[in-house]
């Protein structure tokens, strides 16, 4: 397992060396030597030699409680994979590749229309995956389960339900409430000094730098060779401070994840995150519960001013907390404030649920996408490059990753509101910049438990309750009655 | 091989990273990624089924002259590689991380006696993979033909004896001379101004930047993933010009060389480096034929006396070329000047020699060492830091690699001479700053050839002539003469 984790890092040291320093034409040999990394993980990974081993081990009764766990979660990996023959996974390669190279043409082109014969057999290859897998219930379900263990329809669907009608009361109660004036966060703020103000909130939020760096890239991610080489990038726009700054925050909380999960079981499941969702919960409890909070920027705020004096000296904390959470349903996922952008992923979820199901052909996307923004957000999609062409995830394959970034959201509400009742002393310390006790608490209840438990477990286990959406909406109400004084 | 190719540039992309960017604590699990692609690549190559597929090309009669010279040497390469079994390579490599740990400690105690033990082992594994190789004449001849093919201790022998007396001859001549004052070039240089200095020197030798690039690493190298990304180093020292000046010089001539082998032949010999010897004439040539002469200061000098015009207004261009060719004899092989450097070179050679036929006992390194520097380079060697522990080679197991750097001397200046013998207008482009004209001359005869041909074939294919020491006694001599009119 270790050795497959070996060939997997170091394709993972190619990406990041791919996303931040690739010179332009190395990228085609680039993409053969992933290809072939790959290969090697996948040959080894479904040897039957290894499930013969897994089996073995599973049925033997005198391991360890931890080794038994990396274990049985090992044979669960292994059992799923090997139902995927080299042959169809060269062909979902294929696929991504060609389906990759025709929305970069599409999204230039603005039109759907040059993506939509590779999506269609991309669906097709998904609908095949989704069966190859097996599922109960919804064939989407095999494709969710990749992405967030237990994650189901009828989960989503519950969830979802219970959010939509409280969010698009909030969004008319705010579009009725004061404005925002966010102007000034788009003034020029030089790359070195936003560079240096990034590295600095990084490093109080207790980023170890020994293990771990920051670099720039296109597209800010975070990326791990092991829990001791944890690597995030950001971007950085001279005119806008708002990138460098959450994209630090998001990908920081990310990385603080990966660090805390253990080195000893490097490349088993104990080393490795719970879901995407539990992930998406810790950069999204960085970037909005703490990043956005009042509380939080009463320690940061004069420190900022000091560092950008002709941009901010005459901005008050409260104008620049204001700011800083202005929301506006507008037509861009990754750029939607913290209300509107759960609409934007349930419009995602509801059209590849019936993608899947086989109740939307992919012709219709469009017209379906333009049709539930103008319903749901309220705003008028004027091309498709601003519409359902504007995300990579489709051209991948990746079908059934965009609900965790709502349930993402959704967890870190819940945990943060666990951390605060369980520490009294939280919300001083971090009006204090302080935010070390809440690492602490993280690492004790989310990170240092790996794989070991589903979302599901570890949200119960750590907060005493599976996921309740009402954390998430109490939160929001909070912050949003404050801001906009409905 | 192209699959193999991308397993082996993997590596390379890793230990790039680990040169340049690694954080501290991501050693450990670098270091077991790294064993396990080496050991991907080896066991693939030693496949007896690719070794049957090999054969079965060599004997067919319809290739091209390109393939079958792919294929040939391709075979030449399997059948070395073959000799050696997995558990010889991982004791080997074993061998190598202990020797290079106990390398370190003794370096930093000062202590050859901490060395000796592990050094000692292995050197027998060396006599022994000398036996395995097969050789004719002296086992040493197994060793130096895995750097430099063809090369023996009876070629070695010859061209030392040769060039030993001259150069001793040169260098009582020059201590004789007038003295030479070096010191401005150890003034305060500010470090970013010394980077783009160095990148505008790079840029001018002809390096593409589309295919390459330059970072920071303790210790300069060339490394490539493929002849479209090719990555150099450099450190940059504050308080001396020389550091980052002759490395990215050095360096990029090794860099230029990468560039300029066929992207066509990813992975297959014809698209390789002919052999170290050759690698290092490019370096050379480009370091001292070119970099470190009068004539092509004459273009730059002004422009590095606007960069640094405190430290080196005053400093005329013969002054500036008289420093930068100082002659000393000294105790460090790194840091040697043109003429005295390949006593370094000798010493270990010989070293080398007598330890691997068993005339000498690892025991008895230090005092042979010393001996020689008294008697040869007349310096006294204080310590054994400062003595035989100075280079890492033999802790890597790398014995028989150092003649590759005196080769490379040799034949950049048989190169040189050829070139500026076929190009009449050399002389003058190169003192107007304008090298293009060497570089498509060294694409032309060296660079597109890959290993097609042999040092030797490919000299003599170059300069009309096996190699010849009285080019390179030469041109030492010309250009001392001048400086230190003796």
């Amino acid at each position: 397992m270790q050795k497959i984790a070996d060939v997997k890092f170091s394709a993972a040291v190619l990406q990041w060396d791919q996303e931040t320093y690739l010179p332009p034409k190395g990228a085609e040999f680039r993409g053969r030597q992933l290809a072939t990394l790959s290969e090697i993980a996948h040959e080894w990974f479904i040897d039957p030699q290894l499930g013969q081993l897994l089996e073995e081990l599973h049925s033997r009764h005198d391991l360890q409680d931890d080794q038994q766990r990396n274990v049985a979660l090992s044979l669960e990996d292994y059992n799923k994979q090997k139902k995927f023959t080299p042959a169809f996974i060269r062909q979902l390669s294929e696929a991504s590749s060609r389906c990759f190279h025709s929305w970069l043409q599409a999204r230039s082109a603005n039109s759907f229309a040059l993506f939509s014969a590779d999506l269609e057999h991309m669906v097709q290859l998904k609908k095949e995956e989704a069966q190859l897998a097996g599922y109960k219930e919804h064939p989407y379900n095999a494709l969710l389960d990749q992405y967030e263990k237990g994650a189901t329809v009828a989960l989503l669907d519950r969830v979802f339900t219970e959010v939509r009608q409280p969010l698009k009361d909030l969004l008319g109660r705010i579009a009725g409430g004061q404005s925002v004036d966010d102007r000034f966060l788009r003034q020029d703020y030089p790359k070195q000094k936003q560079w240096d103000f990034g590295m600095e909130l990084i490093r109080r939020m207790g980023f170890d730098f020994d293990a771990g760096r920051q670099d720039i890239s296109e597209h800010p991610f975070t990326t791990n060779f092991n829990s001791l080489d944890v690597r995030i990038t950001t971007r950085i726009d001279e005119h806008d401070f708002n990138h460098m700054t959450w994209s630090c925050i998001h990908e920081t909380g990310h990385a603080l994840y990966e660090q805390g999960l253990s080195a000893d079981y490097y490349g088993l499941p104990l080393g490795e995150f719970a879901s995407l969702g539990i992930h998406e919960s810790q950069s999204r409890l960085w970037e909005n519960n703490v990043g956005r909070s009042y509380n939080w920027w009463q320690a940061i705020y004069p420190r900022l001013q000091r560092v950008f004096p002709t941009q901010l000296s005459d901005v008050s904390l409260q104008q620049f907390y204001r700011a800083i959470n202005k929301v506006q349903p507008s037509l861009i996922r990754t750029e939607a404030d913290e209300v509107s952008y759960h609409f934007h992923v349930m419009i995602r979820y509801e059209l590849e649920k019936r993608l899947i199901e086989g109740s939307l052909a992919v012709a219709d996307i469009p017209a379906w996408w333009n049709e539930h923004y103008a319903a749901w957000l309220g705003v008028t999609v004027p091309d498709d490059k601003r519409g359902c062409l504007q995300d990579v995830h489709w051209s991948h394959g990746s079908f059934g990753y965009f609900p965790t970034y709502s349930l993402g959201s959704f967890y870190a509400a819940q945990f943060f509101a666990a951390a605060e009742n369980q520490l009294p002393g939280l919300h001083e310390a971090i009006g204090a910049g302080n935010t070390a006790p809440l690492l602490a608490w993280l690492r004790e209840n989310i990170h240092r438990w790996g794989r070991r438990y589903t979302s599901e477990e570890l949200c119960q286990k750590a907060t005493g309750k599976t996921l309740e959406i009402r954390y998430f909406l109490d939160y929001l109400l909070d912050k949003y009655v404050n801001i906009y004084k409905f």
